[in-house]
Order: structure tokens, then sequence, then C-alpha cells
């Protein structure tokens, strides 16, 4: 395997959900990569050779000898496939219906929920919180949320398919814009949400310095 | 492998495009599988054994063997590894990177383009057409997908990525959503959507029967 370091493009707050899910990967595979930060507020993104690269002119995309590839599940299966278990560290579970069922939750929290997504936006879990109540939506979401994660999160487990994978970072991100924000969250997935946020590679994120 | 019949929920109008990436997946593959028909506007997805099975509550679910797995990216990708090539055709490119960027774009079409999704529901791809002309953030969508095609898609290529992959049958139902409503296509995505759509296996879906 090439030593050449991969790049890795993310909102230059450190906000955006899936660049926080592919930094994650990365660091618990250990891989060398820097980081290059983009002012979506200045549309950085939009510009001519930042589109061409991720075609769709979103972030995170990374590189890797000269391959570019965004979409943040994409991202974090080729580093699987790139960097695999058990050389470097396994960001998916190795059995296939965990497997399965851990694409079920990325694909599942990156296409549902938008009120929660909408109204506890990323900034008020990294930056600032916000005291605006849920609307009757968002409460329906996190309905629908909770009782989602009481059915896959097995009893006193710290993970959802016994061992880590970025499912439950994923995962615990979407709690915690709630649980950060005061709002109500069951007790038990609020522990997990939390005990989850403490893992070191989410802590590097969550520490970034925010311009 | 076994040979129990695979199911396979979908909408009882076989309209959702999702259900139907999976039943293409499925028809590719050559898998026995019987079709089960959810009434979504009767809200039988809501109903308390399916969403016990689907956790979320969407369509398409698939059950196999007492695995329940719903979202249809990630049912492709383990209808892949259960039914796997060369034994059974394959559904995403045997090539890291091109099956990287298979997953990329199954992602992206999941998770952007809302306005032509809103306006261009599946009902006007599969039932009826409609005449609304589309909005000003719809044709800007519109442009920043044929930006895209036209990126990815080679000079005279009837496939994204050499071989046929199910990101192909995914991205021309998008286009598909603009070309049978009489909007304004680049020609070269047009032949692309419309030849995609002859696929023997889209062809069976596009002529299910709707009630
Ligand atoms: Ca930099
Ligand atoms: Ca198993
Ligand atoms: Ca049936
Ligand atoms: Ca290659």
């Amino acid at each position: 395997m090439s030593q050449s370091p991969l790049a890795l493009f993310v909102d230059h707050q450190f906000t955006s959900p899936y660049a926080m899910s592919v930094y994650v990967s990365l660091r618990e595979k250990d891989i060398p990569y820097v980081t290059e930060r983009l002012d979506l507020n200045a549309q950085q993104h939009q510009q001519t050779a930042y589109r061409h690269q991720s075609l769709t002119a979103r972030v995170p995309t990374l590189v890797h000898e000269g391959f570019t590839l965004s979409e943040s599940s994409a991202i974090s299966e080729y580093l699987e496939e790139v960097f695999a278990p058990p050389a470097y560290a396994a960001v998916y579970p190795q059995d296939v219906q965990l497997r399965a069922r851990a694409r079920q939750i990325q694909a599942w929290l990156r296409s549902d929920l938008m009120p929660i997504r909408t109204e506890r936006g990323t900034d008020t879990v990294f930056i600032q919180p916000t005291a605006t109540p849920l609307s009757a939506a968002a409460l329906q979401a996190a309905e629908k949320l909770f009782r989602v994660v009481e059915q896959l999160l097995p009893a006193q487990a710290s993970h959802l398919f016994g061992n880590w994978c970025i499912a439950d970072t994923d995962l615990a991100l979407m709690l915690n814009r709630l649980v950060m924000n005061g709002d109500a969250v069951p007790e038990r997935l609020k522990i997990y949400a939390t005990q989850q946020w403490q893992r070191p590679s989410v802590q590097r994120w969550v520490q970034e310095q925010r311009t």
C-alpha cells in the first residue's frame, strides 16, 4: 500500500455530519491524510476545480492517488476495501447481515428524519445550541428515531453490532442533535449517544478549531 | 445456496424508484422471489408487523430466510454479497474504483436533486405525465444532473462503467423523470436513458400492472 497522504475535503467549520463520518473512518483506520477546508459560505465548493473533482460539488470528497470520490458512505466503503481489515481497523461489521444492517442505517440517516436535520442543524451540535422548541413534525421524526434505535440497540450494549462500526457514529450524531439541545431523549439512548461521543476519533472532530 | 423464495415488499402501484432498483437487481441476478404489495395510501407500511420487519416503515424491504432488510442500496449490496458473481450476474462493478463511483451515484441520487424528485414524481413516469412546467429550482437541479452525467458518461457509451450496473438504472430513472414529461434533456443523455429503459429487467417493472 502506498503511503502518499490522502486528502479529505471538509467544510471549513467542521460541521458537515458526512465529512465527520469519513473523518472518523480515516482516524479509526489510522490512515495518514491531510484536511482541506472549503468555505461553503464563500461558495468554495462551487468552484470549477472542486466541482470537477467531486462531480456533485458536495463535501466530503476524498482524494486517494488521483482518484477522487464523494458521498460519505461510498467513501467509507472504499476505505474499507482499500485499507481492509485485519491490516487496518474495520469500520463495517464483518458479518454479512450485520454489514447490511449498518448500510441500512447509514442510508436511512441520509434520506429520512428531515425535520430533525433541519431544526437541529449540526451547528447546534458543534458550535451553539438552540433554544427553539421542536415542531410537531420534528417530534414525530424523533419518535421514529427512538423507536428504531430501541429496536436495534441490544440491552446493555455500547454498540449496535457488538463492536463499534461507522453506523454507531452516524446514529449517535443524529441522537446528539437532540441530546445536545436539551430535547427529550430516552435515557438508554442518551447514554448510548453520549458514550459514542467519547470515542477518541469522534472527539478529534468535536475538538477541531472552528473559526 | 438455499432455494427458498425471497420476498420483496414494494408499493402496490409499483412507483417507488427504490423498490424498482431492488426489483431490477433481483431480476438481473435471476433470483426467485415473490412480490408483496403494500398499499401506502392505506398506510399498510405503518402497520406494526411491517414496521417491525422494516424498522423504518419504508419500502422496499427484502426478506431472505428470516432476515429482513430495508434501504434499496443496502439491499442490492446484500444481494451482491449473498448471490455473488460470477455464479450470479453482477449488479455492481468489480473494479474497486468503479464500484466506489457506482455507490457515489446511488447515494447522490437518494439525497440530492429534491426539486426534480418532487416536481417529477415517479407517478409521472409510470402512470401519467404532467404538463406543469419545472420551477427555477428544478431547472437548476436538472442542470446539475446534466453536468454530472456529461462528465461521467463516456462518449458513445451505453453504460457508465463499461458493463451495466444498478447505478445505470437509478440514473436513467432520474433522467427519465424529465424525458418522459417532455422536459429539455441533452440528446446524448436522452438516448442513454431511453436505451437503459429498454433493458428487460427494467421493462418488467415498467409493465407491471398498476391498479
Ligand atoms: Ca489545507
Ligand atoms: Ca450472519
Ligand atoms: Ca403477494
Ligand atoms: Ca482500479
